[in-house]
């Protein structure tokens, strides 16, 4: 305990939580003249001699990010990378390289490794993007860390561009593959459908750099949930969102599932965060990029509303 | 187990070893064209519209690559965020952006998070480096995975490039690290000086630009062991290395530290590798930058010598 400390004496890292330590962490950290835009987006700018390169790092831990027994090598090596690759995506950027990590506990398959391996390649080939290197460590369980560099041919889409009057619009699958992780931890494996959504997420890789070409305001690609996604650019642009339900349609299998599991399959739309769509905001008029659809509008004041009600979240379908 | 695999059937990360699943993992990556330089070098080179970005990742774990009780955290920061700004270093080039994700335990003092983050900003102040960006997440150990990205003033020094007829040169101190991570590991806290050696490493960041500038054909900095880095240069430049006990003075503690635990001290000099000095080749002649001094020759053939001699490694002193 310093006297500097923002917390508790004897505090852990469960009483304060990751929301408060990432805040606390990054604070600790000045921004030199060649951050053009240091941490708090989907991805970080670096000024270089003749440009910028974009960088974002994800952690993957088995347990909390994936199971090996709901999802093969293979698969959660394409969901590390897209989870990576969807943060340049966000940016209106381009993905080149990419690094990886990884603690490997001693009686994991060597195989499990390989196929993940593939998996990893496979996603970063969909955007011409080549894994350039790593490390390997033992340790008591996988993580996987995941850094990607990338380069934005246009001017980076921020969070923080959002005006009142803005059309929110959404590219992209939405809900699906929480409801595959829905299905998955209640012990089944259909609709396949959708615990295929949930293994191999299809970001829309082309998105991003159409959206910033297409005047985007703000971006971010929903990876903690729509309404908890489409908040970070309410607070980042300093506006208020409202998301419409109308604007979605309950395609047949979320309709199965929450029928199966008594939930209300609007939740796996609003509050899902597997599936890696794009959201943006647009001036008003604008026409929007192939892909995107009109979700929602943007106009003075704070928080995030569904048709113009404060959203209470999901319930009964969490996983983990 | 697929039909491409390269491991016997049910075959662990233990049966191959880290660095078979380093030469596989990273041989199912194909190098695209933006790719200056994959994977096996100290850091990698990815091009950009007009230039390069360096880029490098490496990953601490606890009770492996360090422990806490032989090293507070911010000592841990500096120590994880120099092996990053080292391997930039090792290129000739100046680190510009880190990025950290860590896993972190639920029972973990919040405190020590942010004493990490100081040490981690501290040590990068020393180059001008920033931290943009990173992740955080519960794990069941302690994981920090630090990203580097840097620039190149001037061509990049490789490891490849070592040419019969070149001097071997050193630049800063060897083996102090490693005497004091011996003693630490006999549950001692002294000398001081060599535990401090061990806790915070001064790699000598001006010297990476300068030795390139000087013109050094190949360059690692030392973090698996003197003879053993050598010997990374030896492989990828297709020459032998002669190393000379001769160049190195065995200052009083290493020479205490070596009484005491029963080692020959040089021991620590050849195989330490927690300093993180540079070792460099340069043509016969040159004069050498400030800072290096002659450790060594290369010659026509493979593998390294010491005096003339295979060097078998230390013994009796190696941690974890």
């Amino acid at each position: 305990m310093t006297p500097s400390s923002p917390f508790q004496p004897g505090a852990t890292v469960a009483d304060v939580g990751e929301f408060g330590l990432i805040a606390e962490f990054g604070g600790r950290f000045e921004q030199g003249p060649r951050v053009f835009l240091g941490p708090g987006d989907d991805a970080a700018l670096v000024r270089t001699p003749k440009g910028h390169v974009v960088v974002s790092t994800d952690l993957l831990v088995e347990g909390r990010h994936f199971r090996r027994d709901w999802a093969g090598a293979y698969d959660v090596g394409r969901r590390a990378a897209a989870q990576n690759l969807s943060d340049v995506n966000a940016m209106g950027g381009r993905a080149t390289a990419l690094t990886v990590g990884l603690t490997l506990p001693a009686d994991l398959p060597a195989q499990w490794v390989l196929d993940l391996a593939d998996g990893i390649a496979a996603e970063a080939a969909l955007v011409g993007a080549s894994i350039v290197g790593g490390d390997i460590t033992r340790g008591s369980e996988v993580v996987i860390a995941v850094t990607v560099l990338g380069e934005c041919e246009v001017a980076p889409v921020l969070r923080s561009g959002a005006k009142p009057g803005d059309v929110l619009a959404l590219c992209g699958r939405q809900g699906w593959a929480a409801a595959g992780l829905a299905v998955l931890g209640r012990g089944f494996r259909s609709p396949r459908v959708l615990v295929e959504a949930y293994q191999r997420p299809q970001p829309p890789y082309d998105a991003g750099l159409a959206a910033a070409k297409a005047g985007a305001t703000a971006m971010i690609d929903v990876s903690d949930g729509l309404v908890a996604d489409v908040g970070h650019i309410a607070v980042a642009s300093g506006v208020a969102v409202d998301v419409w339900r109308s604007a979605f349609t309950l395609d047949e299998p979320l309709q199965a599932v929450g029928s199966a599991l008594g939930a209300d399959p609007m939740e796996f739309v609003l509050g899902g965060g597997e599936d890696h769509p794009l959201v943006a905001t647009f001036p008003a008029g604008t026409a929007l990029p192939a892909g995107f659809r009109a979700i929602g509008a943007v106009s003075a004041g704070e928080g995030v509303t569904v048709d113009g009600e404060v959203y209470e979240g999901p319930s009964g379908w969490k996983h983990f």
